[in-house]
């Protein structure tokens, strides 16, 4: 039996998505094992104390190597399979993809996240009871402020850090990704915002992500749709 | 007028210190730009879109680069001045640095400084009430649970990520450090994180750490003292 590359990860966690589409990119394979982390399996808590998704167990010269936490996983990525390059040679321009990831990571995570997955993904995974509305609607406005950022961003770039798609692209994806499954983001309003997403959404790395169906949870109609 | 390398921070950030500590190490001379950053002074807020801290404005070849963001700003340290490296060579162990820098900007940022640091320093600068003692009794219990786990690391290991210091560490004192400002950290139950933090204390680097005073918040007695 042939040692292989697994990745341990959850299709709703957008830390996740975001190295599934970074591996994607780069045609690395790897086995796909999905960890319901809230239940706090074993066989990840093993592999990572924090017991989050996602952890890659590559192998290394026939031996597994772990790489636990997505900012990690990221770097790891780039700097062990730099082929299909996902950050940019110039020093600025490295620093401007980092910031919108911890834009993301951080600002989004706990303004975006932290209402809209939180109530209408974790309430409902955990059966913790029904969406606050009041909640529900913070988040929404929150995301219309992120978009006019992003919005405003995409009027001078091609995508979100400079003109080259790199590691910002993939993190911004891996989180709007999770909101659209949900059905709560307003392309019609952001002209640009749409286009940037199309285009990601049609590359080969985007199709497994398009695929994911996590019961009880529906999918928006339009979520697998490349013309949305 | 020559232009100076500055860095825009906020004393009592755990964001902000990572950077300053990581600038110490590496003996980089800047000038330090206090912001208040809840204020949403303007003078940030045109550097780095999100309002935060920190921001380093370097000068490269004559000419200001702005990087935002710690994560960004860390990264950036150790690519353009590598000469006191903070990240190691091995793979596995950048890996690591990178997980164990998750693990506090994200897991002890939500389970300690979104309590502790929200009730004892936000609600008092932003004047929005006296602290919640639920909040702090739940945040200490994370403190307990994280030294508990660090504790175990350094059983095995003579910093944080490895037997080489790096930016895991700095990550680790940037948050650790604003709790124990606040005399929230029970030193005398974690004797191996007790020596690791006396250690790290005792560097030129975190002299100016030390000397803080951002009233009306007073640090705990021990704040500055070597041999607590």
């Amino acid at each position: 039996m042939t040692a292989e590359r697994t990745l341990h990860h959850f299709p709703l966690d957008p830390f996740s998505r975001q190295v599934r589409l970074a591996m994607g990119e780069k045609k690395l394979d790897f086995q796909e094992l999905v960890e319901r982390y809230w239940e706090r399996p074993e066989r990840l808590e093993a592999l990572n104390a924090s017991g989050m998704t996602p952890v890659l167990v590559d192998q290394v010269d026939g031996r597994p190597l772990v790489v636990a936490e997505s900012r990690a996983v990221l770097e790891y990525l780039e700097e062990q399979y730099p082929e299909r390059p996902l950050l940019p040679k110039d020093a600025g321009e490295r620093a401007e993809v980092r910031r919108l990831q911890q834009w993301f990571d951080r600002k989004w995570d706990f303004e975006v996240n932290g209402l809209l997955l939180h109530e209408k993904i974790e309430k409902r995974l955990l059966r913790i009871g029904a969406p606050e509305l009041a909640a529900l609607r913070r988040g929404r406005e929150a995301v219309r402020g992120h978009f006019q950022y992003l919005e405003h961003l995409l009027g001078d770039r091609d995508w979100l850090a400079c003109d080259q798609l790199t590691l910002a692209d993939f993190t911004a994806a891996g989180h709007v990704s999770v909101v659209d499954y949900l059905g709560e983001l307003p392309w019609d309003k952001f002209p640009l915002v749409k286009t940037w997403y199309m285009k990601l959404k049609s590359r080969p790395c985007f199709r497994p992500l398009l695929a994911d169906k996590v019961s009880p949870i529906a999918p928006a109609d339009h979520y697998d749709n490349l013309d949305f």
